[in-house]
This record gives C-alpha cells, structure tokens and sequence, in this order.
C-alpha cells in the first residue's frame, strides 16, 4: 500500500482498516516508511483522530511489533497499574509490594520522567544497586519468587512504540488520545499481565490538563483493556498539587519507606490504597474495592508490604542498607528554605512549577539523555488546606548547584497560594470508571 | 528558536511571525531542522492555514531562499503568466509568442506535468532539440533579444520552494491554498517578472476541483502580487474537459501551430486571447482587455504570433524544420480510434480521465522521473456540445505500447458522455478576479 494514500485518507478523515494501518506500522518499524511520512500521519492522527477500531488495530500491531511476555506458567493473576504521571507520584513504590504482600503477583514495567513529571525508574534507581534492566527471563523469574517485579522497557518489547514515540516528542503530537492510549495499552499487553488498574491524573501537573480529556483516555484504555480481554478499572485523580510531600527520586522513596513503616501522608496513601483495593479485586483476593483496599491497608500496618519491598530490591541488587538506614544516603551539598511571607490557609500548590523545580534543582531531566541527581528535589511542609503563619517553612529545596537553588527559590514560593479564607476542599479521587461507565466515588 | 515549539504553536492555531518562519524555513533549507519536523509543521499548516500577513512571510522568505532575477535593465513591463494547470492547457505556447509579438516581454519560467496534467517544458522538449535548462545569463539575453523566453527553475531560484515542494508531494501536503499561494508566488517573483495574469482553473481536470478553492487561491495571489508591487489579475476558467482538441506533448505543439496559422480551435483561442488581452494592458500596450484581445487576435492572424515562436524556438535550439512541416515528426507505433456506441449530444469529457489515460499511453509520467513519450497522446474528434452518431468517431489514441494502448480504450470510451438531449452551455471562462474583487465575466 501507498504510505502517501494512507497520509491522505486520514487527512481527509477517512478510517484506516487493519491491513491500512498495519502497513504503515509496519513499514515504519522497518524503515521502509520514512520518518517524515509517519511524522505526516501523526500530525493528520492528531487533527482527524481515529475511531475505536482503529485504535484498538493501532494496538494490536504495536503489541506484535516486538516480544510478547508469555507469564501463563506464573500461578495467579498478574494485574499491573499505570499512571499517566504526575508530580511526587510514587504510588508504585508502595503499591506494588503491598499488592504481591497481599498475594497477587504484580508485573510491572514502567517509564522514565521528562519535563516536570518524575518516572518510576528513575525513583527505584535512586537505590544504588538497583537494577531495572533485567532480561526478560530474569523478569519472569524475579515475580514467580518475589511476586512483585520492576522494571524498564526492554528493546524487544514494542519496538513501535518506541520509535512512534519518539517521533511524536519532537513534532508535537504527543498530545492525541488514540496515540496515547495504543502507546500505553501497546506496553501494557505485551509484558504479559492480565488485569489493570489505571490512575489517570488531571489538573495542573498532570498530563491530561482537563478532566473531560482525562476521562476520554480512561474510556478509551478501559475499551481497549476489555477488546483484548483484560479486565480494566480506571480511577479519575487529582494532580493539581504534588502527591504527598517529597518532589524528587530519594526523597520519595524514603517518604515511600516511612509509610510502609506506617506514617499517614494521606493524600498518598488514599491513593494507593483505593488503587490497591482495586488490583486485589480484579487479582481475585477480594470481592470488593473496599474489602481490596482494607487488606492492603493491614499488609502495611503489620509490615508485611515494607518486607516485599526490601525482598524485591534485594532481588534486583538493590543495597538494603539505604533502605533500613535512609539517613546513610548521601546529602544534597545546598539546602534552603522556603518561609511563608504571609498568613493563611494554603489553597493551592502548583504540581507544574515544582514538578520543573524539583527536574531544575537536579531531580529530573528537560531532554531524554540528561543526566539525574536522586538526591535532589522538593520537602513539602505544608499541603493545600495546611494553615500557615508568616515566617512558617513551605518547603525544602535540595541541590548540589546553588546557582539553580537560588534561581528556582523564589518560583517555589510562587507556586504556593495562600488564601485568608479557607477554600471548599476539592476530592482526591473524583471518579471510577470500569466497562459499565463512569461513576462518582464514593471515598473510603 | 525551537522547530518543536514552532510546530506546536501552528498546530494550536497560532500565527507565526515573520523571524519564527523564517527560523523554520531557512533552517529547513540548510538541513538544521530536519524533513520529519517539516512535514509535520506542513500538515499542521495543512489543517490550520496561515493568515494572509504569514502567506506574505512565506513568501518573501521563499523568495530570499536563493537568487533574484534583476530585469529591470530590459526595456517594458514584464509580463507573465501562471496557470495552475489542466488536461489539454497548451495555451502558453501561443500566448508567451503571441503577447511577445505585441510589444509586452514575456519572461516565463514553467514546470513539468505529474499525474493526470501536462507541463509546458514537456511540451517544449517534444522539440528536437529546444533547450529549456537555459542560465540565468542566458535567459536574460533571450528575453531581452527576442521578447519572450521559456525555461524551467534553475537550481538556485527559490530553493526552499524545491525541497518543501518535493517533501509536499510525498506528505499529502500539497492541497493546501497558503503553501500553494506560496510556492507559486515566490518563484514568479524570483523570475523577476513585473506584472502577472493567473488562469486558476477549476473543475474536474483541475488541481482545484471546487470553484471555491479557486477563487480563494486566486484572491489570495491577487493579494499577495498586490503587497509585492505586482500588478495581478486573475481568472477562473473551466477545466472539466480538456482544452483543445489534443493531449500529449508533441500532439499539442501541433495544434499550437495551426492555430498560430489562422485555425479556430474556440475553447483554447478563447482563453489565450483574454488572458493575453489582459496582459497586454497590464503591459501597457492596451488600454482594456478587449483591446488588448483585439490585438492578440492580429498578431495570430496576420502571422507575427508563429514568426515569434519560430524565433524563440530557433533561438532556445530548437528544430525549426518540425515547426514548418510537422509532419515530418515520428509517428507513434500504434493508434486506435475509440467510436461512439450511441447517438446524441457530448456532455461531458471527464478531463481527469482524459489526462490520466493520456499519461499512460506515454504522455506523461506517473512519478517525477518517469520518462515521456513525446509522441505520446489522444485526440478528440469531439467535444462537449458536439453531436455524435453511432460508429462515429471520438478520439484517436497515440502510443508505442499496444497493450497499453488496448487496456486504455476503455477508459477513454467512458470518459466522454452523451445525452440524448443537449445540456445547457456552461461558461469556459467563469470570473475576473482582481485586487477590487470578483466580477463576471462578459465574454468576448
């Protein structure tokens, strides 16, 4: 087929069948279609859109790009979660362990951070040792005995995806649901799991600025989940201010540490336990959401998710001398804080700017090969709805480069609101959406 | 400035200044940015236009992208035309002589065909020997010996439009009026003419199928010669069969002849004469477009039209003995005359099947270095509003390939259509468009 028809179909709207699509897919993997005629389509993709069929096609040819994990020979079902990411969301961390603790076997290969958003792997990095390349048979075996396994895209998997996106990241159409959705659900199939759980941010800090396109993107992957026959739940959450109080690779896994030692950063831990709740249900180890998230809740109070924690990093050459001693970590060489310069209740703390602080002062990356400093980021000491006195610490800003430190000061203190008058409290989790449609949550 | 960030502002239908234009293009152009984000900026662009004040940029930037030819050491107003091209359209190798023998220099740089349209270089090649790939120098001293001279782009006139225009091509980018406007526009100006007529044609042989894109890529040039200081007028006229009674490069040098010697073919003599009755006044030489076509009309009649042609062609190195006894040119191997199965009026000759038949016998060329048959070509014993009987003949087919020419009839057979009763006339030439507007046009 014409790689040019195919361009000038979806230009003019039209719908790109199986074989359509799957030679061009195809055609690109192997360099046989160029890049500036793929770079076309997208663009075209990103006016027209595709309808479901076509993106569930899209997916499908992703997924047999590359390998597919076969994890049949593992006793259970394996359910993973992704989220589209945000700013301090290190939900993964705890939830992965907790959920194995609770005996359903989690298989998960997550992302890097880029922009303002952090990555798991760079998170689970930060612990010296810590290997997220494993070969796929090392995968394999590290979640039959561990039951929880972390890591990174490997080169076989989707190989589509990988050169698709990449192109997409410099000719702005990432932005584009059903290039979105065969992106995330393409990775999600091939690493072999059988149910998901989506956490699909939106407000400031997330990807998806509004909650009309945050639940386009669920409904989509949720369809896509059920075509493919895996069960899929997806939760509607905020990410207008960061998630918990760390901003930053060590800092988080350490806040990460604490609360599997039982300490209540609460917006976080409602997060992973409805999350958890949820994977425990669609992992048959619970009827209910509720009955999911109350198990979870009793594997980190009785320690047993901080022990499949330092069981899977040991497994995956991790020191566990950090994890037990985090004060043994090395230190950030500049530290300031930030005061308050009025009184009030804080009202909003703007997740974007100290997502592209915390990549500033060293945390993160602007461009896909910078290098990352795990000891830098952010120490919230207040959240939204925290009152606070002029003089009063907001937050802590971590660096080995004081020159950035100083710069990035005064846009931290910028992206805290304080209002004089208490502001309605908005929900953390505004919605849950499964195969049947949307609806509200009720909290737990 | 950021190519990646360029992109994204047209895509989210910003408007480009001139130095964020000129950054994309003369970066293009030096192969800093690279044919991937091009393409996607092209069909950003595609999908969210550019103003008139960013058509202009382009334009102007288009033409700095190389040489400008510098006329103006050669006496009169230059004058040329452009035509966005048909099934048939020979016109300019009556009228660049024709207006030439009138006092107006003609300087015209042409292109060649591609799909179902011809070109005019083709046209000129079929003459043993005429040289279109002249110097800039040369060029220069035709026009200013002879009054006329026809070429193709040189390598350094408007090099950005070369690759931009190549990268279209493949992209399915080309339809798209601001990009046209500015290929078009910007190689007119680096030719160094002073004044321009357009014959935008509209209909089924056309590139603008809709009378409306006409206009609007008709006013949008009209506009753009205005904010360069180039008197341009334009009009649209009818392409949905073809124009004359022949197509196919030598084919057509023939027809232009006779016609230069007093033979009335009515369509094609009836746009020739208006659009050289309008480049004559904007030359100066006629106060009106009638006068000027009264004027045209001698210059056919009483032979300074062929005598000029002859020199142009004698002076580009062309065989004058194919001109004087053009009987005396090859023959193609096999013709076949196509006949009529029923009786009645044509109604229509679809011109685009017309133009694609003509191209696979040998014509013209599927892809840009396809080679050309000049023999090559069809001849309409018919056309619309002619009476047909049965077992009359339609047209006579021209080809070295027998089985091309034998799975071709058909197509060509249904290509003319006959009504039982005649069809209302439709205008061959629809409107004027100038820099006040659209008028009707009143005939001849």
């Amino acid at each position: 087929m014409n790689p040019l028809e195919l361009i000038r179909k979806k230009r003019n709207r039209g719908t790109l069948s199986y074989e359509e699509l799957n030679s061009l897919i195809t055609g690109y993997v192997d360099g046989r279609i160029p890049d500036y005629q793929m770079a076309a389509f997208l663009m075209a993709v990103y006016f027209q859109k595709m309808d479901f069929e076509e993106t569930a096609h899209l997916v499908d040819i992703m997924v047999h790009s590359g390998k597919v994990i076969d994890l049949s020979l593992i006793p259970g079902i394996k359910v993973d979660k992704h989220s589209t990411g945000g700013v301090g969301d290190k939900v993964s961390l705890i939830l992965a362990p907790m959920v194995a603790a609770c005996g359903v076997p989690v298989p998960m290969i997550s992302g890097r951070g880029l922009g303002h958003t952090g990555g798991t792997l760079d998170k689970l990095e930060s612990i010296p040792g810590f290997r997220t390349n494993l070969s796929i048979e090392e995968y394999k075996s590290v979640l039959r005995d561990v039951g929880v396994v972390m890591i990174g895209q490997t080169d076989d998997l989707v190989p589509a995806d990988k050169k698709m996106y990449a192109l997409r990241d410099v000719t702005a159409t990432v932005e584009c649901i059903p290039l979105i959705a065969g992106s995330i659900m393409s990775k999600k199939l091939a690493e072999g799991m059988d149910a998901l759980v989506l956490d699909v941010k939106t407000g400031r800090g997330a990807f998806m600025h509004s909650e009309a396109d945050a639940i386009e993107l669920a409904k989509t992957l949720i369809a896509l989940g059920e075509r493919f026959g895996k069960k899929t739940i997806g939760f509607i959450t905020d990410m207008n201010q960061p998630l918990g109080c760390t901003v930053g690779n060590w800092l988080e896994v350490v806040e990460c540490i604490e609360c599997m030692q039982g300490k209540d950063v609460p917006d976080l831990m409602e997060v992973t336990y409805v999350l958890g709740g949820a994977m425990l249900m669609l992992g048959g180890k619970a009827k209910t959401i509720d009955e999911g998230t109350n198990r979870c809740r009793e594997a980190v109070h009785n320690g047993k998710a901080l022990q499949k924690f330092k069981e899977m990093v040991k497994r995956q050459g991790g020191q566990l001398s950090y994890i037990e001693k985090p004060a043994s970590y090395p230190q950030s060489k500049h530290c300031v804080e930030i005061t308050s310069t009025s009184s009030g209740d804080i009202d909003n703390i703007d997740a974007l700017e100290i997502g592209f602080a915390s990549a500033l002062l060293g945390a993160g990356r602007m461009k896909v090969n910078d290098a990352i400093d795990p000891k830098a980021g952010i120490l919230l000491k207040k959240k939204v709805g925290d009152t606070v006195q002029i003089g009063e610490t907001l937050a802590v800003l971590y660096s080995d480069n004081e020159n950035v430190l100083n710069n990035v000061k005064h846009r931290v203190a910028m992206a805290f609101s304080i209002a004089t008058e208490p502001s309605a409290e908005s929900p953390l989790i505004h919605a849950i959406i499964d195969e049947l449609g949307i609806h509200p949550w009720h909290g737990t």
